[in-house]
């Protein structure tokens, strides 16, 4: 698995060190499966005891990452010769050790009791309307994180050590340049688009379409993309996921009668994160080595195959015999096809529900408020208008109300700031990843229509997945694709793309 | 919940005390959930990372039952005024303690790689019907278990106190003389039986059944007899088997095309043991309170359903029409179905496929066998020819091969000895039970005929399931029954039912 020759041996600390790895992982991994189980399989009634095994677990982990011996072996560590993956597994479990030692466990608790809370309040104003009832909560929740962050950095800027929770080494200057490339590219080219004359086949898809067929196909489009179903299981969740780990990592999608390119590209999407996480070395289970990347690392993996495989004309003209034969009502060209399911809307609040365009300003707007109410500079009670100015501002709509506005997202309820980003540089990454490999392979498209997925999978897995937590974020960005990561290769994608789509 | 005044208020040590049991009973029930999801959902391919999850969980819920307070605990609640439900707490948790504390971790990690090794051995050898291959792994078993059991007590009989690890408070004596009087009540019933003159409708179910529409009616049968979906799911496994705890009981069946009975009787064998878990005391959860009494009492909820009602003729009345609705090619009365559920087999050497008397002789051969191996007056060598002339000698068969002899069970290869009798006493109480919710409710027959299951349900509940480990296994069931637990009412019944079916 090892890609550099190990010249140096193993010193017991850090075999040590690895035997208690192995250990805490054992026990986070665990939670993983309670946690599919309670969103695929448990029955409603079972909420009590789900909730006292995962918070008895997620203690556990905690108690036997910082009152175990992690501490002191890390610093037994400190002067030792180390092998380039050794040393690899010892700075990211530092990084993690550090962030947990930091924050008092009176405090964790505090915020995960307050999340529980919010959800449920969240719901509640969702559902009502009323973004007064979730008001209480957020506010709640942004003074929490805000103490969390200068627990583990009173010096720095704490929306960007909440960003490095889930982006633990990629700066946060460099997301934000990302996001405002995307910014000044996404809002002219959206602007253009909505003026243009070209007329896509936007109906294609209208009909109904049974959901039993619909999760027959999706099964043979995971058979297609070389889903390993011996390592892997698709379900349906009333949010679609993907939960595991190498030897065992499962995917979920959802059907709506109406909609069948939704559970699509959601299979193929959830099948980019198993795929990544199957590849992930098995030697390596239970250590950094074997775990993956940071989430924008994980989304252009899903990114890369939803949309640079999913959303291709290549993909429908190998794919609509197939679809075709499962619905023979459908009459269509893969050419329609492949407009309908690239159409940029002009009309659309949800971020969920957004083409692969509109999506980015939809995080920026989120991005925005987020490091705006963390740094103290919007208090809770503006958010709904701050939202709605941002919305006409980057997408000239309004959201009619908070619902279809500033309530339509889980995140904040759980406490996440600083999750948003990592969707879109998930989708740059995954641009600059896919031109890497265009330019290296040669011939992707046709391989697409060919349903030959083979030597792209390789690609990624020698580039990517083998690598685990080998390199960091921009280290392996640059050794798979020779460049820093940047906007460069989306941009050069969007607009060649839908250039050609509405004739620009 | 509590069937007694609460006088004595909860001293400290005593409210440490529970907080501890519910961190350890929460990483145990997160096992079971594990386990559950190995055997019915996970993919092949998960087994490493699923091994050193529930490795990695069994020691940590065995330290923090070890090494954490708990003993401290037990110590400061010697001489502390307790509640007699505070009391039974305390009485369950030293019991465990003190068997946890006293096997060194060191043999409880050998047992568990022995059982390992083993088991491969034994499906191997099973396969090949070679005891050769399986020998050795259980002379080497043999020999850790009585390791083990001279660690907890080297006074004692070894097979008695391993014996007590399924079965910590009934006396092996008291199981030993309960299946002596099993022994001589069956060999000569099933004598008479077979040179009966009486012609069963044995063929009554010959047949093909589709497994689609099987399904579809254990599910009717588990709606039927209450079973709470809001707290439980059926699937399917290779062995049947229940799982969970009382917000989440999950029951599993199997199906075969060509015998519907064993699903049903399987079904409602686990909706037995379901029915138990799921009416354990919901704010218990976590301690032994809300934790089911040993595996005798929880057999006899499952053999309470699967044989007097399961196998009742009264059932078949209610049934039959549903049944014939789901197979209208089954053209048979109640009385025939109940003749084909009931026959008893000439020549059967499987355990798990035999009738609820011979039944019994089975695991009769199995305890004098694993008490002379445990007791060192049988050689592994001897297992086969002792294992073929104890059937030659209660049941007048010989087993044709190893395979359908003393290989065909998998408890030995976990080096579970002692086992194996918590079924037939399970059945025994099961008699016990249901003779005394009979004489105390009246008109169970007709209950049972006209689908109304709620006072049996009721009865159970109040005088088992609501108690868990308040009472010891006798004082349970002379509580429930106002007599000491014994064969009195098993005897009886079997008379009486098969007395009837074979016209003796």
């Amino acid at each position: 698995m090892s890609t550099e020759p190990e010249s140096v041996a193993e010193p017991d600390a850090y075999r040590q060190l690895v035997g208690e790895l192995e250990r805490i992982n054992a026990v986070q991994s665990a939670t993983d499966v309670l946690s599919w189980d309670q969103q695929v399989m448990m029955p409603e009634g079972g909420t009590p005891a789900r909730s006292k095994q995962l918070s008895t677990l997620s203690s556990l982990s905690h108690e036997l990452l910082v009152e175990g011996s992690v501490g002191e072996l890390l610093d037994d560590l400190e002067d030792t010769d180390l092998s380039g993956d050794q040393q690899a597994v010892v700075r990211e479990v530092r990084r993690q050790y550090v962030r947990a030692e930091r924050v008092p466990r009176d405090l964790v608790e505090q915020i995960s009791e307050a999340t529980s809370e919010a959800l449920g309040a969240w719901e509640s104003a969702r559902e009502n309307d009323d973004f007064a009832e979730f008001a209480p909560h957020l506010e709640h929740l942004v003074g929490l994180k805000r103490q969390y962050a200068e627990y583990i950095d009173p010096e720095a800027d704490p929306y960007a050590v909440l960003f490095a929770d889930y982006e633990p080494c990629l700066p946060l200057s460099q997301a934000e340049s990302i996001l405002e490339e995307l910014r000044e590219t996404l809002v002219p080219l959206i602007a253009d688009i909505r003026t243009a004359d070209a007329e896509l086949a936007t109906d294609a898809f209208d009909g109904t379409y049974d959901t039993d067929t619909q999760e027959a196909l999706s099964r043979e489009v995971l058979e297609l993309l070389d889903y390993d179903f011996d390592r892997g299981r698709l379900d349906v969740s009333t949010h679609p996921f993907t939960s595991g780990n190498q030897f065992d990592c499962r995917v979920t999608t959802r059907f709506d009668k109406t909609d069948p390119i939704g559970a699509l590209t959601s299979t193929i999407h959830e099948f980019g994160h198993a795929y990544y996480t199957l590849g992930l070395p098995d030697d390596a289970f239970g250590t950094p080595l074997g775990d993956h990347r940071n989430l924008s690392v994980h989304e252009s993996q899903s990114r890369l195959w939803e949309n640079h495989i999913g959303r291709s004309k290549a993909f429908w003209e190998l794919l609509l015999p197939t679809f075709t034969d499962a619905f023979p009502q459908a009459d269509l060209s893969a050419r329609e096809a492949y407009e309908a399911t690239n159409q940029v809307y002009d009309e659309n609040f949800i971020r969920v529900e957004a083409d692969e365009l509109t999506y980015h300003l939809h995080i920026i707007v989120r991005f925005e408020i987020e490091r705006e109410l963390i740094g103290g500079e919007l208090a809770v009670v503006d958010v709904p208008a701050r939202w709605n100015e941002l919305y006409e501002e980057y997408l000239e709509i309004s959201p009619p109300s908070d619902t279809m506005g500033c309530l339509q997202d889980i995140h904040w309820s759980h406490g996440s700031f600083g999750y948003f980003p990592t969707y879109s540089l998930g989708s740059v990454m995954a641009a600059q990843l896919y031109a890497a490999a265009s330019e290296e392979l040669g011939g992707l498209e046709a391989n697409t229509r060919d349903g030959e997925f083979e030597p792209l999978g390789e690609w990624l897995g020698e580039n990517i997945h083998q690598h685990g937590q080998r390199y960091e974020t921009n280290e392996l960005v640059r050794q798979a694709t020779g460049a820093d990561f940047s906007a460069d290769a989306f941009v050069e994608y969007v607009t060649e793309k839908y250039g050609e789509l509405y004739e620009l």
